[in-house]
């Protein structure tokens, strides 16, 4: 376990590179965006890949008419309520609709799959590129360490 | 397990009282909002109260400064890993600092701790009034159920 310096809820603040692993270690995370006047938070199955966020939307999702360079955050996290401890890595940034094919077969092969969506289906893949990532981890604590 | 219609990816849309009865199942949600020209997704523990969220939160997070009539979004989930199944309840609302120093009193009495912050520390309680409030589920799984 590494103690890392806290901020001002005492949580501790997580290296960017604790925040990149982190990342990689679940398999839901949640996008927030505009959509109709409204601030939509909704769960993707996603991948880390290098230091962007990668989701599947299709056809019909609010998600899907995001599109590219719009505002989005993002967060994932991990807790364990018996303990009161857990994890978050809460990014900002923007989209960016992959349409180069070369990008599409590297990502279908990276083997993202959607737990609900028949896979008939053609997905369009999202690209977040963070303009800020952080991290934080309540203190004292080796749950995601 | 009960099932419902499906929406376009096959995902079961819920009734408003199991979004309501799921909201009450977990610890940790996460609030959306704009601050500093971003979007900003963060963890928090909260209560489902009556049909409304409500939140601590302490001087000095970037929640301290949302304040009341804001535009936020809310979600809380809760997935299996191991059969690829889980829910989602997704709400937009405004907020709305709680003011009134008997429902501050009623509130304090609720339980709701923070897992970081500490205890010495007055809280603002924020009470999310939702416009909407929609739940999925993954389809033909008893989780949630």
């Amino acid at each position: 376990m590494t103690l890392h310096p806290t901020d001002h809820a005492g949580l501790e603040i997580l290296p960017f590179a604790d925040c990149l692993r982190l990342l990689d270690s679940v398999p839901v995370g949640r996008v927030g965006f505009f959509a109709d006047g409204e601030i939509v938070i909704l769960p993707v199955n996603y991948l880390a890949d290098g230091q962007n966020v990668i989701f599947r939307t299709g056809a019909g999702s609010k998600l899907s008419s995001i599109g590219s360079r719009n505002l989005v955050g993002f967060e994932a996290d991990d807790y364990d309520v018996g303990t009161h401890s857990g994890w978050s890595v809460v990014i900002s940034g923007f989209t960016e609709v992959v349409e180069s094919e070369e990008e599409i077969r590297r990502l279908n092969d990276l083997g993202l799959r959607a737990w609900a969506r028949p896979e008939e289906e053609v997905p369009t893949w999202i690209r977040i590129r963070p303009t800020s990532v952080t991290g934080r981890r309540t203190p004292g604590s080796a749950f995601g360490g």
